[in-house]
């Protein structure tokens, strides 16, 4: 008999099925003994009416493997509707010690540390689970998104020569008898793929040496890079980046919507135009909100963030707001100045719900221009032979954007700790598991 | 103007089309000048009876970035059938020195080492470029056929505390104040995740601090990898890597045409019965081609692999044969031996074009055969703790797979040196670009 999912047993009632997998609850009640299966797509409740069967199931441990078979009845009562009747089981994997979380719960009982301590076992809660079923979603909506406009995906290095952007917060590897460093961005080598290919994307890891403990920062993550050539201007950059989140958002919606319930995500409102403020507009709207004096700021606190975030939902019924425009000098060096007023760049950072998601920018794209950019800012250009080899020898104007994927996910879900969106966060203190 | 891509000329005979690009090739006959200008999707022929016009262009280098409109005119003569006539060009950058390799050229004219010093530009070359197509299209066949079977998309950590499969060939890195290392594969974290997801994927660097430097070592590259859990045996795992190489193929036709005919890629003949060896037959089946007495043999060489590659071409009109039944000692702790004969394991190896492409297997799945696998190798459990706690808490029966992603397209195009497959490789001295 082929195995059929827990999801699809309401399809088969009147049959007898075989389902396959954990262990996850057992209820003895005073006449029947209730079991529920997982599987990886849903559970199923099975019910026990024979005693000496309900007795040898007492003495298994949650997380057991389990195949069982039998009929599908259709009881209003059951979780969706249907119940198994009838089973005959067969133990797969005997389990020998209770799972050091209660999986079976609403919600895992312990704190968040814990909870990654014991990670393996932890992710299988089906809120948990739910989380990362959503991460797929999203880097499935990123891709088709990009895809169906003539995207093409790479891999580039994560060793690399020298740190990507200048000096602090790389990590160091021993290379065999010197050193290199692990890449703290793909910049680089998808600016340089955008001379061959236009459009390019990259789903991969980042890391960044950032010695800070604090529910923000993770110390690897993973970044979801776009870059498109021949564009007008950066907002251009912006309207392909809100295309993508749309991508996204509606692929969670096909591919996960158990998992948006499981977790109680309302998608974000993103509407056809996203409010847009310049940053001089956005240091005023923060003066007019609060009453600060932010007229001499050169970057966003992230309190300034947050009121951005409560007057875009306000007024234009939006849980994201662009701003671009930020001071030149604040922005990496190969951002592209307003050629209008220089002071300002053609840079951006896209605000979710309050909060920093996405930085983007028109990038320069001239030879001359990056040699000057660099030499303002006391880079050397050894650091960048490659990069600049790129440049000249002919690159159009083009622009870019990364969305943190843990961030992305954890602005949706509301989690006050990006390391509950990351499978297997490491940071200052954690390497394991 | 909409600016549409060179390939779409055909479509738009008689009227008057914007396309954007890099000035690729000039060339001034006697009476006429033809300008090749290349874009991302293919290259488009204009025709400049303008003598000015011509010699204002003849003073531009290569890869300068052009704006051109013009007629779109039938001309079988053409490369594509089309011609742009009357063109109004605009000079977007003006590049100011010849590229360093000539990218107009059939095939680059250089050897390999500088190509690759010259990869920002080198890759721009249109059989170059044809080679990344491939590999993006190979990675989208590699998820579409896995998505399509209810696998889940993960990403694991590369930074970890301990070396992933044991000792040798890991980069230590520095981590804040102590020590980590490089990921040499996602292997013990996507088994976790079976017991999560049952069915997972990632597509991902790994490092290998191999000191090799041959044409087939690289020490970074990208692992297309698949796990599958409530397996019967590593046969289901077999049919799932024949049959995700078979959506990779198909994907590659479908997206990547022109670049498997720039490359005149023939794809490989992949029967629905893939001819499958035990370890002891292939032993007994190169000992019968060669007259070699390899019946001590632990593993099989390089040559063996050929005489095999030959054998199945010869016998089954197949450019692959698995060997399944390595010997359990030689095969990593985590391999499932078979129960009947333990000396060999449910490991295999997909060998394609006679040369080993795949590495796979069922896996132990039951904790304690864990502490005798770990212990008979005289490995620490220290470890392992994380990965250990998966197995205590009921893991099914399972198996995957792993395919290199630079090694398949070398053996694709035939390439002899995987770093011409790699975008910007990592050796024993390569750092950059």
């Amino acid at each position: 008999m082929e195995r059929i999912w827990t999801t699809e047993l309401a399809d088969h009632v009147g049959e007898r099925v075989l389902l396959k997998g954990w262990l996850h609850r057992l209820r003895q009640l005073s006449h029947v003994t209730f079991l529920v299966l997982r599987d990886a797509q849903g559970t199923a409740q099975i019910v026990i009416d024979d005693t000496q069967l309900a007795a040898q199931l007492a003495a298994l441990q949650a997380e057991s493997l389990l195949s069982i078979q039998g009929e599908v009845v259709a009881e209003p009562q059951a979780p969706g509707g249907v119940e198994i009747h009838q089973p005959q089981i067969e133990v797969l994997v005997a389990v020998q010690e209770p799972p050091p979380l209660e999986l079976f719960r609403p919600t895992l009982k312990a704190q968040l540390p814990t909870i990654l301590d014991h990670a393996p076992v932890a992710l299988r809660h089906l809120r948990q689970r739910a989380i990362f079923q959503l991460s797929s979603a999203a880097m499935n909506g990123f891709r088709d998104t990009l895809r169906a406009r003539k995207f093409v995906e790479i891999q580039t290095p994560k060793i690399v020569g020298a740190a990507t952007e200048g000096g602090a917060n790389v990590f160091r590897i021993d290379y065999f008898d010197r050193s290199a460093y692990l890449s703290q961005s793909p910049q680089l080598y998808k600016q340089i793929m955008v001379g061959v290919f236009e459009r390019v994307f990259e789903v991969g890891p980042a890391f960044r040496a950032e010695p800070h403990d604090t529910p923000r920062h993770i110390n690897e993550f993973v970044s979801l890079d776009a870059e498109i050539g021949f564009i007008r201007d950066h907002f251009e950059v912006m309207a392909l980046l809100a295309e993508v989140l749309r991508g996204v958002f509606a692929t969670m919606q096909q591919e996960a919507e158990t998992a948006l319930a499981q977790l109680k995500v309302q998608l974000p409102m993103l509407p056809e135009t996203v409010p847009t403020l310049h940053f001089s507009e956005a240091l005023e709207l923060v003066a007019r909100e609060t009453g600060a004096d932010v007229t001499q700021a050169v970057d966003l606190s992230g309190a300034d963030e947050r009121v951005l975030g409560t007057w875009a939902l306000r007024e234009h019924n939006s849980d994201f707001v662009f701003v671009w425009g930020y001071p030149t000098q604040q922005r990496a060096f190969y951002t592209h100045p307003d050629p209008e007023r220089p002071f300002y760049s053609r840079g951006f950072d896209l605000i979710f719900r309050g909060l920093e998601l996405v930085s983007g920018a028109q990038r320069l794209h001239r030879y001359e221009e990056y040699l000057t950019a660099l030499a303002v800012r006391g880079m050397p250009t050894e650091s960048f032979v490659g990069y600049l080899e790129a440049f000249r020898h002919g690159m159009p104007p083009h622009g870019g954007f990364a969305i943190g994927l843990e961030r992305l996910l954890a602005r949706l879900i509301e989690a006050p700790n990006i390391r509950e969106t990351t499978l297997f966060p490491r940071d200052l203190t954690r390497l394991t598991p």
